[in-house]
C-alpha cells in the first residue's frame, strides 16, 4: 500500500536507527543528556534564538510556546483553520486557560487588514487582551501552504508595535524553508516562539522542539514537566533528530515534487500545492478514498468534498508515480 | 451630566428601592429565598424554557450557560466582537477550559454560511469539537444590533441538524423584542440556553439569569456555588429584577428613541441605530469625547475613530434632546 | 420553627432593610459606589489593611484571596477540614489550579509541629511550592473553634521565615473577636490576605470582602471580573454590610451565649464551645435530628453520629431556651 | 563516579539498544505501532486490567489515571507526601482542576482510620466529592516503603463501600513486587487505576503505562492527545519497556540488596529499607553530601538533615560495596 495519510506516517530510516542506538544519553530531567542538549543547541542556532527544548511531541510544543506568551484569561489569534485551533483538542483553553479569536482564510494566509480589525483595543483591565498571533507554516489544513517571509515580517513588524507577541507553529518550518529557500533564521526573525517538529517530514519517530529566548525556555522547562512532559534518556529520540536534520531536510524537494506529479495528475492547479500536501477536491470524495484504497493508494476523507494526500519519506518516485496513475484515473 | 456611557449605570428608582426592601426573603442556597424563585419562575416561563437561575452578573450567567453546553476541550463559535470574547476577561478559557473560533461580522450577525465554513467537521477524537454556537441579541460591541428571528431559527436548524447546541447572550434582548415586537418566547425558542440581564436596560442594580432546561439549571446551581456566586438572601436583588420586568421593559422604546433622535443630531443613519446604542465614526473620537463632557455628555471612546454612547432608564427626554444638541455641535 | 442549620438564614432587620433602600449607589464596576467604597475602605482599616474588595459570596472572597498568594500549580496548607477544603466544592483547584495538601486537627487549629513536616522544603524547580498556609477562624466545620492569637502570631512567624505567605479565612472572625476580646486589627496582622463575611452572623443579606495589599486587591479587582463577580449597584448591599458592624458585632456574646445555654442542656461540654455553633455526638444522629424538627427545632445532620447548630441574629434568648429545653429532652 | 541519585538515571543496556533499534514501528496517534500495542497489552495482563496506555512520563501516566477517576471540582485523598503531590508540580490541580487532601504517614503508608476521618461525607451537592484515594507502592519519598497488599485490600473494601475509586501510583511496583513476592495481579486487583514506570528501576529510557477499564483507557487516550502525549512511531520506546520486562524485573532483588548491604554500612536499620531506597539521617546532611561526592559517590540532600541514595541497574555490587565503604566511613 502507498500511505498517502500523512507524513507522520513516516519510519526511522537504517540510518537513523543506528544512530539512535548509538546516542549517548544521560537524565534530561536533570538536563543531564547530552544529545538533547546537542540538538536543542543546533535547532536554537538554525532558528537564530537562544533556546530550544524537546518535547515528546508537536502538541506540546505549541502549548507550552503560546503558554509562554499569553496568561489565562488573555488571548491569542489565529486563522480559523490552525492546528493549534483545530487538533490539539482545545488544549490552550483546557490547559492553559487562554482564549482565542479566529480570522478565516482559505488558504491559511496572515490577513493583517482583518487581524487589525479583531485585535482588541486596549479598553481597560476589563477587556480580553491580545497578547499573541499565532501563525502556521506550512498551513496544515490550509494543504500545506507557504507563508511568505514578506507577510510574516508585516505581521512582525504591526505586532511590536501594538506590543503583541508573535508565535509560529513550524511543525512543517522545513517544507516551507525547502520551498521557498527562505533561511530558516529569517523565520526565526519574525517570531517570539516557534514549534518545530522532527516527525513529519523530517521522519523522525518522536519529537518536537520549542524555540525561543533563554528565559522562555527556562521557564517552559518547568511548565513541560508539570505537563508530564519531562523525559529521562530522551537522547534516543533527539539522536533520531539530529540525523533527519543531518540528512532529510533537503530532499523534503521530493516530496514537493512528488506531490505536484500527483496533483497534475488529479487534476489539481500545482499553483496551489505549495509543498507536500495536496487537497482534491471531489464531489465523490468519499467513494474517492475507497476506490484508491482498492487499488492501493490509501488518501484521507477531509471534508464532505475533500480528499487530502500527503508526500514523506516513505514515498518513493515510483510510489509516487503509481499514486498519480491511481488517483488520475479515478 | 448627562452620561451616556452604559446602560449599566442606571441607579434603582424608588418604586424599586422600596420593592427591594419589602421583599420576602429566604436563604437561596438552600432554596429557600421565595423572591428568587419566584424571578426564576417567571423569566423561565417567559422564554418559554423550563427553569432559570439567578446570578450576581451577566458575565457568571454566559460563562455558566456556555459551560453547560461546552466540555473542558471543546469549543464554542462565536462572532469576533461578541460578548463573551471581548468583555469577559478570557473566563471561558480561564475557568471553564471552553475554546473558542470566531467569525467576522461589523454587524454582529449570524453569518451562516461562514459558520458552515469553520464548524469542526467530525474529524475523529482528535480533532476539537464544535458542541454550540452563541449569538448575542442585542450585540453590544456592534451597536446595540438586533439579530433577526428568521437568522436565529435558520441558525437553530442549521445546528440542530449538525449536533450543536445554541447559545443567546440575551443581556439586552429585552431591547430586541421592544425593537422588533418579536416574543421572547421565541427569541427563547431558537436556544438551548440563555443568559439575561437584569441590570442594564432594565435598571435593576444587581442581577442576571442563566435559562434553559431544568437538568441544565440544576447541574449549574452546583457549579454557581463552586464559582462563588451562590448569594444567602438574594432576594431583595431578585425582588428589583420582579419590579423592573412589570414596569421596565416596554419603556424600553423611550430609550430607543432617544438613541435615534441622538444619533440623527450627530449624523449618524438611524437604519444603523437597532436600540439604544448609537456608534459616532470621528476621526477627532479622542478630542471628542473631551469636548462633550466639557459640555456636560459624557460618552465612551471605544476605538481610535469610535465613540459610543448608550441611552438608558436614566435618561429622560430632556437629557437626550440636550445630548442631541451637545454632541450635533461637536 | 427555631432554625439552627446555619447562622447564613439570617434575614435583614427592618433596619438593615432601611438602610439599603436609602443607599446611595453607582456603577461599582466602574469603582463608582460611595457605599461599596465606603464598607471598602472602612473594613480595610477594621483590619489595619490598605484595601478590600467586595464580593457576591465568601467562597469568592476565599477563592480570590488564595489566588492572590499562590499561582497555578503551587499549593496552599490548610487544615483539613478547612472550609476552603471542604465546602467551596474544589473551587480552588478546579478555577485557580491551585492543589492543596492538609494537616488534621479535630479542632481545625494550627499544628505547627505538623506545618513544618509537610511544608514542601526546596528540593528546586521539579517540586511543588508551598506559597500560602490558610487558617480557619473561627473554624466552621470544628464548631466554631477559635484559633488563638498566639497560634496565628507563631503561624505567621514561622511562615514568614520561609517565604509562604498566610490567608485566614475569617467568615466567622467577628466571632473570633468578640470571643475572645481580641481586636480585629491583631488578626488583620497576621495575614497577608483575608476573606470577611457579611451575611453569616452579621446578619447581612449578601456578601463578603477579601482584605489585602492594594496591589492585591487592585489585581484582583481585574479576576473578581472575570470569575463573574462584578455587580453593578452594588451598594444596596454594601448599606447592609455597613449597617451590620453598626449594630450587630457586640451583639455576637448573645448567640454564643445561647450556644453555651443550648450545649449545656445537652450534655455537651462548654469548654468546647468557643462561639456560636455546637456539635453534638449522638449516636442516633439522624433520628435525633427528625424529633426535634417534630417538636419545632431544626438542627444539622453533619456526620453519621454528628449532630450541628448555630445559633444566630433571629434567635432570640426565648427560642435558645426552648431550643435547650427541645434538644436536651431527646 | 557512582551516582546514586535516582533510579531514573539508568542508561539502556546494550541489549535493550539493540531491541530498540529492531522494534517494528507505526504511527501510535493511530493507533498504529504493534510493539505499543504488544507493550500495552502484556503490561494490562500483568496486572490483570482490561487496557493499558503508554504515555512518555509516569507524571502524566498519573494525571491521567487520577483525572479518568475525579472530575474537575473533585478530590483525591493522598499522603502528604506522594509523588502526586509533592513531585509532580500541582499538575492534577493545574490541569485537571482536582482538589487534595492528605493524610500523614512517616512510611507513606495508608492509615485506614485517617482516611475514614477525612474522607468527604456525603453532606450534599454543595460540598466536595471524594472521587479516588491515591496510593503510592513503593513510596518513593517514605523512602521505598512497600505498602501491604492485605492494608491495600482494607483499603480497596472500604473505598468500594463508600463509592470511591483506588488509584495507585505503581512508578515503583515492580520493587514491591520483588521485595514481597506480591504477584503484580494482586496489586492490580485492589486499585480502579495504575500507573506504572518503565524509566525507574527497570532501567528503560523513556516511558510509562496508565493501567485500567478498556473505556479509561479509550477515554484516556483522547486526555494523553489534549496533553500532548500522543507519540507517533514510539514504538522505538516500548521495545525498550518489552525487553525490561524480559530482564529486569527479577534483578531488583540485587538493587535491594545493595541498598541493605549501605544502610548497614551507614547505621541505617535494614529494618526500614525495603527496597531500593536508603534514607539517611545525619545532622550534618549537607556537608555529608560534598564529602560523599569527593570520594566519588553521588547522593541526594532531600532534607535539612536528611540524604537519599537509590541503587539501580547501573549500580554493580562493585559499586554497592565501595559506596558502602565511602558512605560507612564519613
Amino acid at each position: 500500500m502507498i500511505d498517502l495519510r500523512s507524513d507522520t506516517l513516516t519510519k526511522p530510516t537504517e540510518a537513523m536507527r543506528t544512530a539512535m542506538a548509538r546516542a549517548e544519553v544521560g537524565d534530561d530531567v536533570y538536563g543531564e543528556d547530552p544529545t538533547v542538549t546537542l540538538l536543542e543547541e543546533r535547532v536554537a542556532g538554525l532558528f537564530g534564538h537562544e533556546a530550544a527544548m524537546f518535547t515528546p511531541t508537536g502538541s506540546m510544543a505549541n502549548v507550552l510556546a503560546v503558554r509562554s506568551l499569553v496568561a489565562p484569561g488573555q488571548e491569542v489569534l489565529c486563522e480559523a483553520s490552525a492546528h493549534i485551533a483545530r487538533a490539539e483538542l482545545g488544549a490552550h483553553g483546557a490547559y492553559s486557560g487562554v482564549t482565542m479569536r479566529t480570522w478565516i482564510h482559505p488558504r491559511g494566509q496572515v490577513d493583517l487588514t482583518t487581524i487589525r480589525t479583531i485585535l482588541a483595543p486596549d479598553m481597560g483591565p476589563f477587556f480580553v487582551q491580545t497578547a499573541a498571533i499565532a501563525v502556521e507554516n506550512t498551513h496544515n489544513f490550509a494543504g500545506g501552504a507557504v507563508l511568505p517571509i514578506e507577510d510574516l515580517r508585516d505581521l512582525r513588524e504591526y505586532a511590536t508595535g501594538v506590543g503583541v507577541a508573535v508565535h509560529m507553529d513550524g511543525a512543517r518550518i522545513w517544507n516551507a524553508h525547502v520551498a521557498t529557500g527562505t533561511p530558516l533564521a529569517e523565520y526565526g526573525a519574525v517570531a517570539d516562539v516557534l514549534a518545530v517538529c522532527l516527525s513529519k517530514g523530517l521522519g523522525a519517530p518522536v519529537g518536537s522542539l520549542m524555540v525561543g529566548s533563554a528565559d522562555a525556555i527556562a521557564e517552559s522547562r518547568i511548565w513541560r514537566k508539570r505537563m508530564g512532559g519531562g523525559m529521562r534518556q530522551a537522547g534516543i529520540l533527539a539522536a533520531a533528530g539530529l540525523h533527519a536534520l543531518d540528512h532529510h531536510v533537503e530532499r523534503l524537494a521530493d516530496d514537493h515534487a512528488h506531490a505536484r506529479l500527483i496533483a497534475e495528475a488529479c487534476g489539481v492547479d500545482p499553483a496551489g500545492v505549495d509543498t507536500n500536501i495536496v487537497v482534491v477536491q471531489r464531489s465523490d470524495a468519499a467513494a474517492y478514498v475507497v476506490a484508491a484504497r482498492e487499488q492501493g493508494v490509501i488518501v484521507s476523507l477531509v471534508g464532505p468534498t475533500a480528499v487530502r494526500l500527503v508526500t514523506h519519506l516513505d514515498i518513493t518516485r515510483a510510489d509516487a508515480e503509481k499514486a498519480a496513475t491511481v488517483l488520475g484515473g479515478l
